[in-house]
């Protein structure tokens, strides 16, 4: 008989507790130096500062003339100023004329407003005629100082902070930094995660079916979660189910990533590779930080320092594996890039029906948060929901928090909501549960 | 002095009228065959059918050992059953045994239920002994048929629609092609889109800063969008403000990329050459859909379609450019790729303060989404959300519709908003407004 003693007598935390241990190793990594052309989503290493003002010099915002205010202040249609067009500038040049009394600068939008002027009058409202062979033009409305100038520094004042450290980069911030400046970019290294798999009744996708085996999904699924926050993810493979092998291969993979994965393993099974693992402490660098959890699904999610390098020992099964990455690994993999703030947001939201949550156990419900018809939110448990399904997971924007001690959550009752990356950053229409 | 005549005269279509006229050329591209280890956030080209079921094999949920239901229907932790273990089957094995009247077999999570056994109890409901050099099982729970033992075909049956054409391709969908066997995926080729800028103003980011010159943002903004969306950015640089350039420099590109877009020069200024490209329409296979849209910012956004591909004349203002991707490029895109439904959702909220409109168009603005006390949508009209400017794109989270003949909006009056992506898939607590 296998021994198995001390397999049940893990003690539990709670998910929040595992998290604070998990947190306390996963440290910012190093900054490196990236191109603009090949910033986006990438994090800011350091904060940003405004090297220019924006604008640097008195910008149209129109292309039309530039005037002195004074000189069109009364002007209508029915008695329009007559003004002398002494120069034209294009945006980007800069006109060595100065704008007087009587006279006006043919000017484009984003051109530098010329010396003098005070206003710049749209196309629009003005009215080109030649006299004595002198291009002159007819101002037809009332004009204000400053008048469709944009003042030097009116949208970024010199030495103002464009972003704080850890921001990550998507078309407003890389516009930004390109117009500050910015051709190169400090940005936090992205981590290395190594993923590994156990189990021998794993096939790959292209493999026949043989009988008792099951497709390896998980390895996919976590590389593509992964590449969801930022990560890099690098593949190892299945270890067979032997300790040595399995020490071995991580021990190997920690070596080049910044954080391992593994998946499977980790129960109380006669095989559960992984439990040994994280148990065999002599002298081996390795600081288990916890091995259960307060949870369904994936109550033996487990989690260790090696060399303040973490390695998590998630559950084989996929739905508990997703929702272990999400939970656990996600904040931290979000902090080693400096995330502000690497925990993922709580919103609440109205269960659409009843659930019965089928035990005491805080349960983490793969749900679809929609618009009610009153624009208020409510969410829905969705369908093969069990910790060995995976078919639910692409239909999930959220997963539903059920607390522990109760029995489930009753249809109407407000509950805790993390929301999931979605296809668009939305919730859909009301109904839109497939 | 230049002839300006019939620029002032373009007729304003509605953003709908321009979306439908766009859409009649935005056709789905090929498709192409990947790897299932490079398929993320690619789409699907057709639906995806289950090749088997899930799970193929009656499955167990539970480390245990599979019994008839019937030997321990009434068994009690004061009155266990015992019963004598005949074999153990690792996940991924099948046993030879079948399980009779007496006997129990040992198997881990997931492997295949052996023959005769309609139940598994889980490890912690039991408890090893040996009698006679056998070893015996004792089970103190009632026990009940199919527990704890998955279906075959529970998950998902042979033949079942997966995913339909033109899902995109995350964690879960990733993890259900791999357990579904497929280690190629059919997807739809990426839409190569090439950018470029016009503006003898622009400088590079590296360049030093001269009078009246302004840095490109918007193709580093553009690639970023493009990207979003799925698409691969191409880009061809900043053409001179010459009219046969302009030309020769966008057939190029349209000869390798599948749409174009062009910052700039499409407003009626003396040197907005894409406005004359695109009334060139002299045998040039060029067809103008619109040059003139009712809205702001971005009215003088203009699309043609040129040999059956688009070509986008986009403001050069970064405010207006990041406003026409969003409303009239991401549809396009999207559908190339085949996306179930490309148009951006809208939501309803609240306006959390008023908000002068300043014009009798229609308005859309950079806003920010977040949830009000009694949780319900609430927007902010982000600052500096002139067309000009480009500081705000970083923190809007949605775009505001404030709809045409209106002054503007009171706060708590409910407007339409589309959301657009943002970090993540959420709206931050209230107050989050940078």
């Amino acid at each position: 008989m296998i021994n198995r003693s001390g397999r049940f007598a893990r003690r539990a935390v709670k998910v929040d507790q595992a998290l604070d241990k998990i947190m306390q190793h996963a440290k910012r990594l190093d900054d490196e130096i990236v191109s603009i052309d090949s910033c986006i989503y990438r994090r800011i290493a350091k904060p940003v500062y405004a090297r220019e003002s924006m604008p640097h010099f008195r910008r149209s915002g129109m292309d039309g003339y530039a005037v002195l205010s004074e000189d069109a202040a009364c002007a209508t249609p029915q008695e329009p100023v007559c003004l002398k067009i002494i120069d034209e500038v294009p945006a980007g040049s800069v006109s060595a004329r100065q704008v007087v009394p009587g006279t006006a600068i043919r000017l484009m939008t984003g051109a530098a407003v010329p010396d003098g002027a005070d206003a710049v009058v749209m196309f629009e409202q003005t009215e080109e005629f030649q006299a004595d062979g002198q291009d002159c033009v007819r101002i037809k409305h009332r004009t204000v100082h400053g008048q469709n100038i944009t003042a030097i520094g009116e949208e970024i004042a010199e030495g103002q902070l464009l972003m704080g450290a850890g921001t990550r980069i998507g078309p407003g911030q890389v516009a930004l930094l390109a117009s500050s400046g910015y051709s190169q970019i400090a940005v936090i290294r992205r981590p290395k995660v190594g993923i590994l798999t156990t189990g021998s009744e794993l096939l790959a996708p292209g493999d026949p079916l043989l009988p008792g085996k099951v497709r390896n999904s998980n390895v996919f699924m976590l590389a593509a979660q992964i590449e969801q926050y930022g990560g890099a993810a690098v593949r190892y493979g299945t270890v067979p189910d032997e300790i040595e092998e399995v020490d071995r291969m991580i021990r190997a993979a920690l070596e080049e990533c910044d954080m391992v994965l593994v998946s499977g393993g980790v129960s109380v099974g006669d095989y559960d590779v992984m439990a040994e693992f994280f148990t065999a402490t002599n002298g081996s660098g390795l600081e288990l930080l916890f091995n259960k959890i307060a949870m369904r699904p994936g109550s033996p999610t487990t989690a260790a320092a090696v060399k303040d390098k973490l390695v998590f020992g998630l559950s084989g099964n996929p739905g508990a594996c997703f929702i272990g990455f999400e939970l656990l690994v996600r904040p931290a993999l979000l902090a080693m890039q400096g995330a502000e703030n690497p925990f993922p947001s709580r919103l609440r939201a109205a269960m659409a029906h009843d659930f019965d949550k089928g035990c005491p156990h805080e349960r983490y419900i793969r749900g679809r948060l929609s618009y009610d018809a009153n624009q208020k939110l409510s969410v829905c448990a969705l369908k093969q929901n069990n910790s060995s399904m995976l078919v639910s997971i692409q239909d999930a924007n959220c997963l539903i928090v059920v607390p522990s001690g109760s029995t489930g959550a009753a249809s109407g009752q407000q509950v805790d909501v993390i929301p999931l990356p979605y296809e668009t950053a939305t919730y859909g229409e009301e109904g839109d549960v497939r």
